[in-house]
């Protein structure tokens, strides 16, 4: 009953599985092997066109790298006060990119707006040395809230963007589980919404640790390669990288993983808004796998005292409210699991079944 | 019949097998796992000793982490021309120390010499401004041209090492190479004989990508975790790197792979000295897993039409004495594949048998 | 009639005087030199007190240097939103520093609230590896909107720093004129409130280029010496920045110069307050040398095409109460441009004499 | 009597001078000033061709600065192991360049040769992700051993430079020294010769504290302004590095105090070559302003008790030969301090008048 994170569960059995089939004899190291080849391919095809593709394991090296190929030193990357770039990564897209500079902006729900964006772009003193540079966009999909962005509201922002002589880049840690949301295609989703570059996520939705780098922008690929090794991301034996992807991308399985988390925030969404007039509320629309709730704290302790596990978000509870708690649902969040959490927190609201 | 490197191969099975283990139910991610405390514990047991540990995917990530914990930006990292952290890291080490400098020395088998450090340290202008200052000497154990060094020599380095202020750091991407040549302790290969700060390879030798750093001096440990993560080198789901390096170390694999991987190397370096009156020429001892081979340019030639995969290495090959190739046995070299690469080398060198 | 900035006028003649005098002889470079020792000495008599002094030339070398010496690269600088250090040094800090962030806070006149830094300080995730680590708070004396902070005011943010484990600088680009506001000592003003680095400025207050470094806590000064150096702000010639410096002290003509850049503001705020009626407006407390003043549309027109020059702040005009503008007075600003600007500001307000 | 550099003594009259008299009324800051313009419009007047001009302060700056246009994190600069940027500068060209390395040839007369540097440029791995980039050849003009390049000889090194995709970048602190060693124009000296970027001296010739960084291609030029600023090289008083160049440059200031120290450097080595068969040896040719003098120790210690001061330079004097001294001579060496030098080494040789 672990709701702390879809990083807390482990991989797909499929995943696995690829890893012992790909264990076969001696292939060429650092990414020259067929099966890595045959993962670029297959992301060529996925998304309708050519791309760049740079495996990494971790989510930040991915973010990181990506962001460092549009940013200079003296650039500025504009995205969400809450987003994973600035608050959880160390510093990462500021040791890459070689001391860029993050500009935290506000928004409804972890989404950038184009008018907010607009105004901060347009205030930041292009083309003037004593200011850092506007460089790029970064966006989550889904955001820290649990949103998604429909395409047209990329579409939007990267034309904020590129007015401004900024490239758009998509962390996807949570890619798969926004595109099961959207129901669109992943080049609806990115490029032809005029996305420059992506973190295309798959280890919080059934990796063991992978995910991709996706580059539309052919210019933009040209450091990464230098970047990768440089910065210790290049595996020597690669193919375990890649057949982690490969694995990912048959059969759909990110799409059916992805189906299922977000299922099960749906079904705990809708479980616990029946409490609404208990003082248990949604705070952020549940469009992906995450639920942001705020739990009076009767509730909250009640819970956590029944073993759920989950972590608390943004201020700690005070007064009658409570506070907000996070849930995360992951590709393998037992239904089960969700019916107790939706009972029990009836229960602990005094709700009568 | 791939001599390639000995990163060319995949996995061993045990390793499979306990990726396979620890794909169990949620676990805190980051590193709070009980398998990642496990792990550290075992090293403080194999090292004798309380030690700081911290799992990474690969052998750059581990040697940059090192040094910048090690190095401030104007510091220098003292190394041998050819270590692998200067020449096949695209700048890591700069990268992660803020750009710091390194100082390449010569020294047979790419080994560096008491004497020789201590000139060089002797002469940096310590404490001067102008110029970068020693913090850091960095040797390769095994070494590039397949070398062990012994305990005593280590302890000579270290010696002249802190005695200019500086840490020692063991780029051990085939320690268990090095470890099983020597015959000793993993405590005697390291911190009793000076060592403070070592990379710890696994993935050369049997894991898919894991490494681990271990910080024998607790000081230098203080940063690596902040380091760490902001480099994109914190694994969320880091139990599957712990789990790889419990396999490692579990029933001794890591000394079995070592001690084939370097009986096979012997046994080649055996069959072709007999080619020496031939112009077959070991260009440095064999201690570990590699051999460096001049090979008249028919010899070379010929297997490679047989289909034995090897690196040329240094300069090309010039003159009828031929040149250099590289040699690199591992876990599973097939004593089939060496027992062919010999007779075949006898063959084309026109040898009788 | 030039109120752009205390940076358009030129040197104090008696600056100028001193680099002819300090001109003589050959004496040993890069700050050996008897002069530098005694501009040290004169430091340390000033703020009573041993203090480490390095001389640079720019406000932007001394505050980089300063905050690199207290923030690792994966630290957090606490600063005010218009901070000097955020806005206009195009990301000097992050540079030095080698990757820092900046967090920016607001607070009225520019100045940080010490519930504000406390809050922000609180919620960092001190100590947890996936957030950068509260390392700096950077105040600016006098901020950038002329503001003053007190002794207690200073002592405040220094408690709540240090209880997080960061130090205090101040960016004293206006230190002087700061200085004289406050009518303490320069002890009072800085260490013995808490500070731990200052940015003592000259530049702006009559040099033409100078500033002096001066690090209280002498763990901080430990690598500056070397920082310096690695940026090119070693001058070979030390003995025409100290020259400055001693200058500067000399017969309090630092004092002396702030006091009259004070007074011209003082008297041009009076002024102005009298047009109050007349929809000019100060919005800032004017405690040293800078104004910050609504003026209605045809009073700033006017008064630009009388050949007053100003520079616009914050938003642009909009709507019938006009925009504000910054004016800044210096050392020599002349008493009659003071009086024209007055008078001319009450003629297009419409203000009867 | 002090032969230690030629940043030990002050700056020429003229110069002073020049200070003074643009130490007049408000002017726009950070070089929008008129003073400025001129000094460009100097710039390419004396190169011939249309240049960008960044004033700086330090040559440290300017070298560093200049390699940073150039060269990527992951980029190589080549230079001679002697090279002030290798050995002087604390790592500033690592730091400014985020990183990258310096590759260190051997040379005579600390020169490089062009072989030497297409065998190393050519064994780079360029287009290898594993290795370092070439990006940038930087040379000394003088160079540290007092030599001077003529301009085919710069251009066979810009050409091997060229083709392998490097930049020619000059060191030119003693530029002036080296060009009427010449005889030539700035442009032979430079871009007609193929040099991409120069660091063109003034301090060590005259200025107090003045480079200007030259830039031939323009692409090198368009990150400059950005980095001069975030490095806190871009004055805000900026018209007083302005009007040392101006000065410098005006009536052939440079090249007169430049034809002196040659002259004097000239005339000393020419007395001291008369004592060769009393063991004291110029180990270089002195082409500029620089000697370098094997004394045998009676003659160093003797001159050392007269009172002349000048550096050892490498390896201490052992044995009966002695050691190396540099002595450098400048723009205001007195003619009768050379001859007293003479005449006393010659009276500590032993050699009769």
């Amino acid at each position: 009953m672990n709701f702390n994170s879809d990083n807390v569960v482990g991989a797909s059995p499929e995943i696995i599985a690829a890893l012992a089939a790909a264990n076969q004899g001696a292939v060429p190291s650092y990414g020259e092997d067929a099966l890595t080849a045959r993962v670029t391919k297959r992301f060529c095809n996925l998304f309708e066109r050519d791309v760049a593709v740079f495996p990494v394991a971790t989510g930040t090296a991915a973010n990181a790298l990506c962001l460092a190929a549009c940013t200079p030193p003296w650039g500025v990357v504009y995205c969400h006060r809450e987003a994973h770039v600035a608050v959880d990564e160390c510093g990462a897209p500021e040791f890459y990119t070689g001391g860029a500079k993050l500009a935290l902006l506000d928004g409804e729900h972890a989404k950038l707006a184009p008018g907010a964006l607009d105004a901060a772009l347009a205030s930041a003193g292009g083309g003037v040395v004593h200011h850092a540079q506007p460089a790029a966009v970064s966006v989550s999909q889904a955001t820290e809230a649990g949103a998604v962005y429909a395409p047209d509201e990329l579409a939007a922002l990267a034309r904020v963007a590129h007015a401004h002589g900024a490239a758009l880049h998509v962390d996807g840690a949570r890619f798969a589980n926004a595109l099961v949301a959207l129901g669109c295609s992943a080049a609806e989703a990115t490029w032809r919404a005029g996305v420059d570059v992506l973190s295309f996520g798959a280890t919080k939705n059934g990796a063991l640790a992978a995910e991709a780098i996706v580059v539309f922008d052919p210019a933009l690929a040209e450091t990464i390669g230098y970047r990768r090794k440089r910065a210790g991301h290049l595996f020597s034996k690669l193919r375990f990288l890649s057949a982690q992807l490969e694995a990912y991308l048959a059969d759909d399985l990110w799409l059916r993983n992805a189906r299922h988390a977000n299922a099960m925030a749906a079904r705990a969404a809708e479980g616990l808004a029946r409490l609404a007039n208990r003082g248990v509320t949604l705070v952020h629309p549940v469009e992906a796998n995450e639920l942001f709730v705020r739990l009076p704290e009767p509730v909250r302790a009640g819970l956590a005292a029944d073993g759920f596990l989950f972590h608390g978000w943004g201020a700690p509870p005070a007064g009658p409210d409570g506070g907000v708690v996070r849930l995360v649902t992951s590709w393998c969040t037992d239904p089960a699991d969700v019916a107790a959490l939706v009972a029990r927190a009836a229960h602990h609201a005094g709700a009568h079944p």
